[in-house]
């Protein structure tokens, strides 16, 4: 199975270690035996523009997953919302009432929907491919998510070359390592089986270190001086 | 403490990674450190007609844990249903009627005490030993659900020897690995203290691969051929 | 970020692996990289006196989080109540009536506000310190409930010297080993980042053996003998 997805990650940390805006979406193609990306691509956002409270995370995710599928041609797309594995292009807002979510999570799709719903639709009619909404069972989706703390630590790494300093915090319990010339990054669940990704990066002089988030229990914050 | 516990896993998956049905029920005695079986005995099913929507596995767990207690005398038997650890041989209507668990629990018990709250009554009044619903609580029932997946890894190794081809779902966050004369199957869960299971079988000719569920996190898949 | 914080843990067993009491409340103080602490001070109870059921135990840690926090000014205060990080000091009736948890908790909290309240509105006003009620998301209180595990073992180590035998039921997912003049407790959930601990204690001869809790998944017993 070749499975494309995509998912939003890494954030931009304050001195208390509150979230200031989130840094990368990325999307991934992943294949057996699944446990890291034979590609992504990556779309910066803004951290200090980022409107914690919206939900423009998935729709980024969507239409960045749908930019690798075109060129891919996966077998299907996983999404981090946490449907059951329903498929976007049934979504209209019967079937999203009867989805057994919170109110507050119905609410949000049937606007979700309006876009992503006739977006999928016209995808499955011309290639057959689904979109669906899977979330955190898809191990493709937490890939996704490690790829997205890689790129966060990458953007975080040129812009300390800039600036100085930076302080990121880390999707759910993963790490990252840097060595001459990538990025290395981690699953700490061994639950999981072992997942990974890694991307390339221009060798550059700076010291970083990782530590647990005081204040996140299970997440890593990753600092990096120049 | 000797604990007897039962529990049935391993299922038979097809190539989008769905379950057919499940494999093995497996019986095992624990004693202290309760890091492994001392004994255990497997019933297989035929997972090409089982019942997945089904309450059977419950009662095919009681019912080898019986026969794996009547020879080994237990202090207790521990089953995988999450009731607080609360004696089978108490649970009439007005006592289910008042567990804090789901309307749909609370259905499927009256409907399954009929039969087992009798036998649980019979078999304690007999020998003393009480069966309790402890469930996810035991390291018992943790380490009887490691051999069904072992036993089904067994089953399925004869399986692909026969047909060429298998490929099953391990039970949550387990591997196995196979060398000469054994399986060995252990919990991926560092937090569990070091579960872990042996199951002998004849040394044969094949090829095998473990590897995570793509849609089903923290559940790895085994594959063999001959 | 210079943190204090509380927790109590560590129970006495039976042989039925069923907590008698709890052994210890402790403080400590943790600082970057929030791996360890830096400092720590412990209160024991008696844990044949102990009231499982009561509510002292957030009240202790309280008032020795406060005793550590007069010497060392940390920046803030960490309790073992996951409130979502509001200030105690803000803790009035209807704040708790307002917060999204169970009516049990609210009726607990408007108890324990009566004493803690006014506490942290003045230990705040005279230091400027907050009293936050953060619980599991942070790093400091699980810090905290692993040093109440290695002070644990310590009061059991004296026990069995004296009494001759003693069984502990450690904080969730924690290990402890034993080696030349020192107790070093460590997480066992490698989602933490790496969490540890560790006491002095005078030399002394005795054994001691650590294994999984038969009735509690990922809580491990502790035993040691003269």
């Amino acid at each position: 199975m070749r499975i494309v997805s995509a998912d939003t990650g890494g954030a931009l940390l304050d001195e208390n270690y509150n979230p200031i805006g989130l840094i990368a979406t990325v999307a991934v193609l992943v294949e057996r035996p699944y446990k890291t990306a034979k590609l992504s691509i990556a779309k910066y956002s803004n951290p200090f523009k980022y409107d914690l409270s919206g939900r423009m995370a998935l729709k980024d995710e969507t239409f960045l997953a749908l930019k690798l599928a075109k060129k891919v041609k996966p077998d299907v797309i996983h999404l981090d919302s946490t449907l059951g594995g329903i498929e976007i292009r049934k979504l209209d807002d019967s079937t999203i009432d009867a989805l057994r979510i919170s109110d507050r999570g119905k609410a949000i799709w049937h606007e979700l929907s309006k876009d992503l719903q006739p977006l999928a639709k016209r995808f499955w009619e011309e290639t057959g491919i689904e979109i669906l909404a899977i979330g955190k069972e898809s191990v493709a989706v937490r890939i996704a998510e490690i790829y997205a703390g890689i790129y966060s630590v990458k953007w975080g790494i040129e812009y300390a070359m800039k600036e100085g300093f930076v302080r990121i915090g880390l999707p759910r319990y993963m790490t990252v390592e840097i060595s001459k010339g990538k990025i290395l990054g981690k699953s700490l669940d061994p639950k999981e089986g072992g997942l990974y990704g890694e991307v390339g990066m221009e060798d550059k002089e700076f010291e970083w270190e990782i530590y647990p988030n005081p204040i996140a229990r299970t997440f890593m914050v990753f600092e990096a001086k120049s």
